[in-house]
């Protein structure tokens, strides 16, 4: 489950509220891909803008739609209380494991960071991916601050942000973090862009935003043959890379669920807005441009 | 109410639930010193970490105590539509203004802000203040965004983050932020160790996190006879602000108040943590030093 290509599925709203149908379909759609586990509620999926009563019901669809592909969920929030009373709700709902970030707003110093995966960890029947996104959460790990909570009970795997793009110095930095970690421990990467790279390195799992919407133009650079056939079947996608890099992956992947009729215009939670009509233009060309190049 | 010393308070919590009565007392005591208004549900406030139903409380809390001087609630959120809840229940409650930060997990754009302030103005009957804390938010006002969102209906002011602490550039700024606004919105500063130099600058209020507690020693900056004189007042407590800006100013001023018998030892929601025995001790010893230091 900590392994392979984990597919990070939007949570769509329409008109400002859960859009049940489109959410059961997006999972079904995922379970029927291929990819090797679901993630649900993690940043892709909306989950810091979502009720407690959203997320639970978020995470019961996953599970029920997703069939025999594990589901993990993400259960951050600002509040400790918050993060216990997600963590019940999606063991109750049966995911496989959940996926916590140190969401901030006061900035967190290690210690706090440390005592709150400590109190969660402890409660926890299921294992934790630790969620690392210093662009969302305000919040940077340090290596020693991995070690340690990599220690913690039931710690599977731990989700670190893009590594560098450059082949032998993203090695150096995975080899780096395996030191820091018990084995059994997997290191998966999220920066859709540096998959391939990273996957080479030696990361064990890709966390992806694009594997939730187009499962099919992922799997080729998990499943490749061979490392060149990877890093081709992610050059094939550098059109959409750089329209994330623009205008982040969340709005971009939206573009494309709606194109492919998944989701309505308008399921991204405000204040977040769908990309303009240029942006959303430059998104399809993308997808055009993919569509005509052929696959490695 | 948007000039002069507004305090915020801090909202204390006991063993994770809402302190009311340490609040109403704090509310009670605040009023009393003379304070030009209250900042209730502040970044001090802990507004980011407590439920609907707690915020709801503690802006009918701070009215309910603070007599006739007027209480600011913030309404932020990540998600607009929880935000528009928050500013229903805090005019609900009768305070006398909201203020509004672009509270943010995926990165926002300026245009997403912008229609944030356009949507909650649109509704509401009291004014709103700007709150401008990239450190808490991540998100960082540009010159133009300010000028945009205060022409919108009912903005009274800007509350910005700290100046440059030379007060010839402190000036320079604060002239600069003039030509962007109508003369109506009044410019507030954060970062109480600036806060001389910021009022000495142009700065019409001063949203201060000490005065939410030592509101005693707060006012002589704001009331001085002269800059030199609230100068002396600012120097005076330098001892604080250095602890401020070692562990950030909420978790001192949790000390300052448990040791005032204000609030419990635990004050704050976790993550947050207390400070630990050093720091602690380095609190009381920084209000030792103060008291040992002849007024201005």
């Amino acid at each position: 489950m900590f392994t392979g290509l984990s597919a990070f599925a939007l949570t769509p709203l329409d008109d400002d509220r859960l859009d049940e149908h489109a959410y059961a379909k997006l999972i079904t759609r995922l379970a029927g891909s291929g990819v090797d586990s679901i993630g649900a509620l993690g940043s892709t999926g909306s989950y810091a803008y979502l009720t407690r009563g959203e997320r639970a019901r978020v995470a019961a669809l996953a599970v029920q739609n997703a069939g025999d592909t594990p589901v993990i969920a993400g259960i951050g929030a600002l509040r400790t209380r918050h993060v216990l009373e997600h963590a019940d709700d999606a063991q109750q709902a049966g995911v496989r494991a959940v996926l916590l970030a140190p969401v901030s707003y006061q900035p967190l110093s290690d210690d706090e960071v440390y005592h709150l995966f400590e109190r969660v960890t402890a409660g926890l029947s299921v294992p934790l991916v630790v969620y690392d996104n210093p662009r969302t959460t305000g919040f940077t790990f340090t290596d020693d601050l991995y070690a340690a909570v990599a220690k913690l009970p039931g710690v599977a795997s731990i989700k670190v942000p893009p590594l560098p793009a450059d082949p032998a110095i993203a090695h150096d930095r995975v080899t780096a973090l395996r030191t820091l970690l018990a084995p059994e421990v997997t290191i998966g990467v999220s920066g859709d862009q540096v998959a391939a790279v990273s996957l080479r390195a030696g990361c064990d799992a890709w966390y992806s935003v694009i594997a939730g919407t187009l499962p099919d133009l992922a799997l080729p650079i998990v499943r490749a043959s061979s490392p060149v056939v990877a890093k081709a079947a992610s050059d094939r996608l550098r059109p959409l890379f750089e329209l994330f890099a623009a205008h982040g992956s969340l709005r971009v992947v939206a573009v494309i669920a709606e194109h492919l009729g998944l989701t309505g215009p308008a399921c991204l939670p405000p204040p977040l807005r769908p990309l303009d009509a240029a942006a959303h233009h430059a998104v399809l060309q993308a997808l055009a441009t993919i569509d005509a190049t052929p696959p490695a």
